[in-house]
């Protein structure tokens, strides 16, 4: 199991700028768990994933196994899940394994054309992720993806997925009017917390994962996050210091910072999760995606001394599943010869610890969630701990961390644009504002 | 030349919290010019990168066209630069081209074993990048490599390159010792504007982008930003733009958004350059590294409603150097046919546009600028620009832009650890804390 530490959040540790176990009395806990057990959200209905039948699943990645690429078409949650599996997973995946993997998640054009050119469209496999069925860059992606397979006569029955909701939406009225393949999205899921649903499931099990590990973690870890006593509930008691340090002291920033280059997408995941679920009603915690030790030369410095803004959370590793020992080598000079003796794993796990202290010494607080090693199980550890650590947070603020009511202006003016029926009126308001926009500039 | 749109941070527009007129009359706007024309700091210097000659990066560019593989062994600036000037101009690089590059920027060992079961280091050019040539992170791998070369008789004066202080340091007495192939940084420049110093020029030449151009670019940009006029300035109208935001509304997180894919590594450069130049005596602003379309599916939320905390720097973009026209199909489907007519360029476009305007509508405030294409002379102009603008606000808020005291303490903590010289007390400072760190945890 996971382990989370979180002296150095205690004031006991870190000073002034920590929390005393009276603050923690101050919460509401068993309110909080009340709504988690009850459900009394239907979004809520993710923490059932680990128990979702997975054969339907397994039979379409055996099909993936005859292509020699598989390209994901989704945006936001459809993309950042599966993406954060592979990085984990199957690290430099392209250049080692096939089928090759390309996730298209955005509508630039340039990167669509390269997929184009580094893919034949026969021997690829194409999955078409968007619960709604309406989401404008999936669509898009979608028609000029369906008329390229129709220009070269392959069969979208055969080449293409469909992940959608089971009942509903233009993506599933296509997969009915064209007798497509496709996977269900419990309509019920919010996509940010998708991950454990067929949308990721699938990458993972085609990438050589058995998606079963993932949800083995995931359901493990859930049996923990449901306890009432906060001291024995990881997710309860990350949300819980996290909206003490925010309501205590300001600080309202989030550094999601695993030790390991393998979760660098992972901490992208989260920021969606973290953004999208809080970021309402004027209220909110601002994410940020880093990685250690990388990020001690970019990052770390503001942390130490800048705003009193930060709240870090790092990932420590044990197995890092390769090394190395420092050769006996340039023992003549006094900066390289202290290596000697000592390995690289040993390096990034005693800097994960020092910058850990170091932060702790400043005042500074941060938590550390440690894991054994990355694989399968403790993803799904991660992906559950901090989708459920989420939905709490969201409800010590008071907001619905299910909705995504403030980007709707910006669809609006966009089918406007787009000359969409119904939104002639948003076309006329963005010309009115673009013309605002050249009075200053140089 | 770029152009910088700034009527959407003006109350004119956006309402109560836009800037007026008399803001910025507040600023002293000539003590800052001067102070960048006068280089009243040393580490100026890398506004003059532009002159530089580039003879001997092209020299050693053209030793690279013989490899197959070019591995990059850097961190913090020596990385974020060269990777982010590969993803803008080489798009999917590996899939495509050789020598393939390879930046390793951790000491996360799985990276490294992967990246050795990937290359066959005898046709690999090794570029090992610190100007102090005491960084641990290169320190440690490159001893590691340099073994690896040993054991399989690979000639280091073959297949190495040392980029690091013209005169001073570890690496440098290494060159001398073994007669390597070397670069120079200037001492003056600092890591985090060291993009356009050999230390990103030469993996451009190596890609196939004439170095030239991005310095031309940075020339170019650079004469428009030691204009005295504010608002001919781009420089110091972003500079002074920003800093007002933060100190009238507290506005103190910057999202780094270009609407590309190519752009995503730059925001990651910026990242580092605003977070470590201005992070310090309890001041700075907070980063963060967005690309457009995809995190309206994901930030675009917390932005519209969350904190009062953003300003938003949207990069658009007028060619994206390839389109699709959307075909005339699922005429049926009101969720799909508003896209007929119209082009993904176009929709890209029209996204960008309205998201800004969304944003304007709701009173959050947002500079744009345009550039006409990603080629070397414009991200010349990116990185020049907001390596001046970067170093304008830190004289606004009165830091120094060009130091990173806090990092230190982690260094020492580590250099304990493992053993260093002088360290002992390091040490057991470590260990005390340790113990401490295991007191609370699930």
């Amino acid at each position: 199991m996971l382990k989370l530490f979180y002296s150095n959040i205690m004031n006991e540790i870190i000073g002034d700028n920590g929390l005393s176990l009276k603050d923690f009395e101050s919460l509401d806990t068993d309110k909080v768990i009340k709504m988690i057990k009850l459900k009394q959200y239907d979004e809520l209905a993710f923490i059932d994933l680990p128990q979702q039948q997975t054969s339907e699943i397994k039979e379409i990645a055996k099909i993936a196994y005859e292509f020699d690429n598989f390209l994901l078409i989704g945006i936001g949650g459809s993309a950042l899940g599966p993406r954060s599996i592979v990085e984990a997973l199957s690290p430099y995946h392209n250049l080692r394994k096939t089928p090759k993997v390309f996730i298209y998640d955005n509508v630039d054009p340039l990167t669509l054309s390269t997929i184009f050119e580094l893919i034949d469209l026969k021997k690829t496999l194409i999955n078409v992720i968007s619960k709604s069925g309406s989401t404008a860059e999936t669509a898009a992606s979608f028609m000029i993806v369906w008329q390229k397979l129709k220009e070269r006569g392959i069969s979208p029955q055969k080449n293409m997925i469909i992940t959608t909701d089971p009942k509903k939406g233009n993506l599933r009225k296509i997969v009915n009017d064209y007798n497509l393949k496709s996977l269900p999205i419990d309509p019920k899921v919010v996509g940010r917390y998708s991950v454990l649903s067929p949308v990721g499931l699938l990458t993972a099990q085609i990438i050589g994962v058995n998606c079963e590990e993932l949800l083995l973690g995931a359901e493990d870890i859930t049996q923990k996050c449901i306890l009432q006593k906060l001291w024995d509930n990881p997710a309860l008691l990350l949300s819980s210091a996290i909206y003490l340090l925010d309501k205590k002291f300001n600080r309202n920033v989030t550094v999601m910072l695993p030790y390991t280059d393998r979760l660098k997408s992972f901490s992208e995941w989260f920021c969606q999760l973290w953004a999208e679920s809080l970021g309402k009603q004027g209220k909110g915690l601002t994410p940020y995606p880093s990685v250690g030790t990388t990020d001690q030369h970019s990052q770390l410095q503001a942390w130490m001394e800048g705003l009193q803004q930060y709240v870090v959370i790092f990932i420590s590793l044990n197995d890092y599943k390769a090394d190395f020992q420092f050769p006996d080598i340039f023992n003549d000079i006094d900066g390289l010869n202290y290596l000697r003796g000592h390995s690289l794993a040993e390096l990034i796990k005693i800097e994960q610890e020092a910058t850990e202290i170091a932060l702790s010494k400043n005042g500074k607080p941060s938590l550390t969630i440690n894991i054994p090693s990355v694989d399968g199980y403790y993803l799904g550890q991660l992906f559950h701990l901090f989708s459920i650590a989420t939905a709490m947070t969201g409800f010590y603020y008071g907001v619905n961390p299910f909705n995504q009511p403030g980007v709707e202006e910006g669809k609006d003016l966009t089918y406007g644009m787009m000359g969409k029926k119904g939104y002639e009126n948003k076309k006329e308001e963005f010309t009115h504002y673009r013309e605002k926009k050249y009075k200053y500039s140089i």
